[in-house]
């Protein structure tokens, strides 16, 4: 079993805001993240697939397919997007960094799942260098 | 002669938008970075202040110093802000790594020139990995 | 469940040394690590929770929470210190980047246990970017 | 059990060609991969082994000592190398980074396992930053 | 005067050969270098150009335009190339990070002149992260 | 004219202490720094060198050559030692960021000096990767 990672960037806006509590509940849990105008950041987001390589090609996916998959799903919903304005999943779930791994991995899973035999093993979000979440699925 | 520098980062949204256009105008120009929504990216800000070193401390500037300038004067504006909307120096002028540039070194040129010596020397701003703009004062 | 990692950076001394070796023994065994007026590193900690996202905050834990048990429990500890000499763990134990991933684990450990349903999933230390040792407790 | 990594880099070059297939075919699958000039990159290898530290030393392995398995059974090898063209393995398997990740594990399997305890258990090819591969052996 | 670069990467393979000399003579100034199969790099590539930015965009040039021209006029021609066997400048000219930089500065030079007012102010090449060359011009 | 830089880095320990300043003074300018026990860092050394590359080599200067005086000049007398207490220029004058550019600068300028017409041209020193300090000579 060979596990095969790709690696995207992508830039988003987001903010944290529950909407049950005040604003005074809101900034005092978030902080400096309940700004509504909204702050952003470069997030780094990091696929991995797991399966056997094919005998004939070499590859576990082509990463080139993997790349466009993550494009289509992903970056196209997400990159240079207001992640609470725009995406719909998170209307009214929080675009933690945590979330957004879920997220992404709800993406990507119908997309990867069988393809060549391989099958989706992680999804890791960086929201900055010193940031991440990892989501492995339901297992 | 030492040029001595200090990094930082701070997360922040932005959009272009030149407000004498039409959205179509600005779309064409912009792209995506036209979205009003705003999107956001981790900037690294790079400060450098040349000067001799101190012969008493070997320092050119007390680099706590220095971070607390950079903390004061820009960090606490910026970070966690929507630049367009809560910056008062990108309320008409766009907020491109170029002018952020620009604006960074007007925030600390007054807080740094003079101080033992030294004199703020360049500005570099990292919007992201791939793209940084560099000022160096009206030399 | 998510796993969740916060890293944070320390500086700090060291050196190799067994009490029962000679200084031969040590030097042959040791090398340049042997220096017994030490020699040091930044040293980059990177910690990981494990748990299920809170419904209300999409927090696995409060990541600003996190940042302050690393500083109380490990940083303020070891950060600008010689860790042979001022450390009290390895007063003994020689501070390799092996042991140095089972202490912070046991300082972190306790602080961290059954906050917010969330558990100490993995603690990795990089001695420089090109040496790292990961502990996962005593699974 | 502790996890011990180290990184190494090499420099090689490589192309993608199945002798069985015609040049379009070729071509159509693996794109400019497929130019027979051959093309290169900076690869990272990242060796992890894993065990429990000698309570005299502190070591899972002497990381001196892997430093020298991995250059004596890897990098002399496939460092400034063509692989395709001087690596054995490579004669007939295409040099993938999937396939490079587990032909560096049966080249470091025999000089690992058993040495003070430890055992071989991670080994991970960047092609590039954004693109890697990882094998844990016949788990 | 602002300075604003924006990065790419390239991945090639080249290798050192002065047809003039023998082969052992080669082998004594180049090294593994001189191996003609051929090995390979992730070059990273940064053009850097002088301007003032534009009153009415905040451009100094359209980072969009200049990630084209450096894709049409350089990672064309080099990405996934074999420098000396396919790139004409180095039938005869070794490809050294030195004159690559050069080369790379006369494929971008006529490309960037005058565009918004703008000049091309510094081409920096990466061979590796531990190497790089840097050129300005005939200034 | 070409600048052509190499990097290497080295891991050593030092203080922050004025011998005419009182226990309470230090602490007060220099921090934590000042703790006599030393403490440690990750140094990266960036050397520039400046001048045409060679028409027979394409080389400005022999990279292998420049790697060999920095540790021949520098590393063997910096790495894996307490600066402060084992590295004859620092017995007096504090070891900062600033003082270690001016240090490995006359350290490296006669060795560099007229190399094939070469000269050194800048050296940078990273404490760490948010802090650097670079010296061009006396120019």
């Amino acid at each position: 079993m060979i596990f095969l990672t790709r690696r995207a960037t992508f830039s988003a806006s987001h903010y944290y805001w529950n909407e049950d509590w005040s604003a005074e509940k809101n900034a005092e849990v978030f902080g400096r993240c309940a700004n509504r105008h909204g702050h952003g950041h470069n997030y780094t987001l990091e696929v991995t697939v797991a399966g056997e390589p094919d005998p004939v090609t070499g590859f576990v996916v082509d990463l080139k397919w993997l790349k466009d998959v993550m494009e289509r799903e992903v970056l196209e919903a997400y990159d240079h997007r207001h992640l609470n304005l725009e995406v719909p999943e998170f209307a009214k779930l929080i675009p933690t960094t945590e979330n957004i791994a879920i997220a992404v991995w709800k993406r990507l899973e119908p997309a990867v799942t069988g393809v060549g035999g391989a099958r989706l093993s992680r999804v890791r979000i960086y929201e900055t260098p010193e940031i991440f979440a990892e989501y492995r699925g339901g297992q």
